[in-house]
């Protein structure tokens, strides 16, 4: 029987098989960027993961609506409701209009979401442009008796709240620890108690972006346009909602809370979080000068890089790793990769090559191989579990690597297993891991043809003693930055 | 003493000397694309037309802040306020959420765009993101006695406000004419008179697209967003108001007629307006057949299109005609343009490589290629006539080609006057004019190394009278879609 699709849902904190709530539709929402500035690498591990979900989700047949949205407002310097908006900040220091800073980082964020082959959401909306939609929400909270207004400004009553609902079911925090937690209030603080959040805040009256509202111009708190825009689009209850596992505490617990508080229904079915990064095994972060931006990773312009990496080997490498681990970035494990990556793309080139050829079928190896690319639905359905899908395709390659080569006869499988095994390169590589060829080989495949002629003609060279023109070959193509490696299969070649 | 950029203005029917209002800060607002379907060519000759606008402003100095809308809702299908919303109706078609064609043809038409190497707005602002602000403004033309409510909807009374404004100054349509023009009021429609236009729509149950107001659920009328963005992001009065000719009316006229209705100012000091496009003469239509899109251009996949031609060749195209002129698409122009961008690019390229050498100035040619150079800032400042800053190109590359070939020695004009005429063509062909090399020359010049290292060998196996090896290399390279032409200058390549 084929195995069914699993996902570990951070609210039940177990395994759950997959099951839509309206099928073949699936709803899923995830918590986007910032854009106050360049996207990290930790937003770009989160949405690569993400990617994975939504493509394979698309492969098995649902009728996907994906929709990331973009914070251009209300999310604060502090996350307890105190300091500057972020991008209201960055507007400041550098003089603009928030706006202009909200395009920038924008189109910047989907600049390298392109680059590294992510797919884009079929619904991206920002929170500037559901104000309507908040105050209504916020209206409704305050109507269910969950929330209350104090000079201005609206705030969630948590307490009250956790009297009749579990605040804390997702991070597991408990309400006394979290009350124990947070700082207690002085004398400046309006709210109640400080687990409450803001829905609405008051607008000082240097704060730049501000709206009018039933409680006078302030600007929504950062918490609830997700629960807005997820209503919105996804209806009151969904199926996924995934986002960085910074986000769970308090971001997600305040959504849920929203939702319930408005709606009266649990929000999400299955909720996913992906796991931190670290640098040679200490936490990333700004503070410790340790964190690299992922055009400087590209780049390799960072003091802690030894060199660049292509989009797809960084994408190959955040894959080789379980969404949900740590995963630490090393100059080894970079390099690594790298060459990981190289040798499966070149085992794709190979099967999407090789031709079938009748013979005899060798029971062990038809058997293997079929297991191997049954494998990878299996893996992929565990949670998606990249890491193993690569690992099934590498043990695959050996097998395509010894066809190519001659060093096992195509005939050894039935034409089935071998219409299989290219379709499982093809499925998996390009549609679900979203890997392609790196760009920097030329335009439409023109660069390979004239190398390979190249290569041919110092071939011809060589047989002829001709090594003036063998070595002017290999010696203006080093000087184009492209090497010419020989080994007893023949001369490859590879941008430097 | 150098000249200065002069536009004509749509609004007083002459050119005028470009005065910002608050230099150096330029303020420009362009109407961007109804994102319910693929941006068209007109689309991407006005957007192409302001982008030049703001590129040749910033490199004047200015700090332009460059506003260009995206309209995602309250676009009807009928301009007289009737009829379905255009993004609704296609959400319908395609059962799916509005928000999902808005995504979709967003993203198109941002990659349409990157293409054609049009720079990003400094904010690209959307109508369903400003509903708040548009319900503020609404409230302000009521206030101020300009519009009236009717079960729901709200209407500007344009003939109350063309008692005490000209209502038509732009357009030049006198407001009794506009008032015979129009169909006659039968007795389900609520306006007063037939010229007045809807600021606010009561939403139908059956519409998709509606935000709660004070006066009940609708969506806002599809004129008033341009002006709430743009005083919202521009003030009340702002320098530079760009669309295409067919906006002017009733689209910018009653932008003019919101704004005073509003503020009591009149928004705009510039208003520049695009002209049409025509197929072999005739008007280009959907309903005639005869209407390419941007993307069937550069794939020839048109009846009507001999074959396709780069982004670059079409961008070129469009600039060799003045933006205020219709621009006729014919297989002879495109193909003409295509040869025309190719000479323009090769003498970029040979400028770029020229050295310089000391000896005797030819007085004529100094004089003749300084008057050129200052000749294209004189166009361009000559209300952006890029048909003529080409003329000029064209002949400064007829000098270049003789400094190349060695026709002309290089001394004929002084190291200051070569130094102009270099930065002449970086300036203009890359930072005003936005034209690059066409892409599918391979990644990083790699191709351009390989293929001259080919084209070398080639000369060495036909002097060597090695014809086998010389046909060898031209036939793999037209294989690989690489033709290799031979003249008494040498060989060249290019892509098929």
């Amino acid at each position: 029987m084929p195995s069914k699709l699993n996902i570990y849902n951070s609210l039940s904190r177990k395994k759950e098989e997959f099951q839509p709530l309206n099928p073949p539709f699936v709803g899923m929402y995830v918590c986007g960027p910032t854009v106050y500035s360049d996207a990290h690498l930790g937003n770009l591990r989160t949405f690569t993961s993400f990617d994975i979900v939504y493509r394979y989700l698309k492969y098995l047949g649902y009728k996907v609506r994906y929709v990331r949205n973009i914070t251009d407002v209300g999310h604060l310097v502090d996350d307890a409701d105190e300091g500057e908006d972020k991008i209201g900040k960055q507007a400041k220091l550098e003089k603009v209009e928030p706006m202009e800073i909200v395009q920038r980082y924008t189109n910047g964020f989907h600049d390298m979401m392109s680059q590294f082959n992510c797919l884009n959401p079929d619904i991206e909306p920002t929170a500037t442009g559901h104000i309507v939609e908040q105050i209504e929400t916020i209206q409704k909270i305050i109507d269910n008796g969950w929330a209350y207004e104090v000079n201005g400004s609206i705030y969630f009553d948590v307490k009250k709240y956790s009297e009749k609902h579990h605040y804390g079911k997702l991070s597991g925090r408990n309400i006394d620890e979290i009350l124990e937690g947070t700082r207690t209030l002085d004398g400046q603080d309006e709210k109640k108690n400080s687990v409450d959040f803001a829905l609405w805040k008051k607008a000082s009256p240097e704060h730049l972006m501000r709206w009018d509202s039933p409680w006078g111009v302030g600007f929504p708190g950062w918490h609830l346009e997700c629960s807005v825009m997820s209503t919105k689009y996804l209806g009151e209850t969904f199926d996924i909602h995934g986002g960085g596992l910074d986000l769970k505490f308090p971001h997600h617990e305040c959504e849920i809370a929203q939702s319930v508080g408005a709606d009266g229904n649990e929000p999400v079915k299955y909720w996913m979080h992906t796991n931190m990064l670290t640098v040679n095994g200490t936490k990333m972060s700004k503070s410790l000068g340790n964190s690299f931006l992922p055009h400087e990773l590209v780049n390799g312009d960072h003091p802690l890089l030894e060199k660049g990496y292509s989009p797809m080997t960084v994408r190959f490498f955040m894959l080789q790793s379980h969404y949900a681990s740590t995963l630490d970035f090393t100059n080894e494990a970079l390099s690594a990769a790298e060459k990981g990556y190289k040798r499966l793309m070149k085992a794709f080139k190979e099967v999407q090559s090789l031709e079938f050829g009748v013979g005899e079928v060798s029971n062990e190896i038809n058997d293997l191989i079929i297991k191997l690319c049954k494998k990878c639905t299996e893996d992929l359905n565990d949670d998606f579990n990249t890491a193993l899908v690569l690992a099934n395709l590498f043990e695959l390659s050996n097998k395509v690597n010894a066809f190519a080569n001659n060093q096992l006869p195509i005939s050894s499988v039935s034409r089935e297993t071998f219409d299989l095994l290219q379709k499982t390169f093809k499925d998996f590589i390009e549609d679900i891991l979203g890997l392609k060829a790196d760009e920097d080989k030329g335009g439409d495949g023109k660069l390979d043809a004239t190398l390979s002629l190249l290569i041919e003609l110092r071939k011809k060279a060589r047989e002829e003693k001709d090594f003036a023109t063998s070595d002017q070959i290999r010696d203006q193509l080093a000087t184009a930055g492209i090497l010419l490696k020989d080994s007893k299969e023949g001369t490859t070649w590879e941008i430097k």
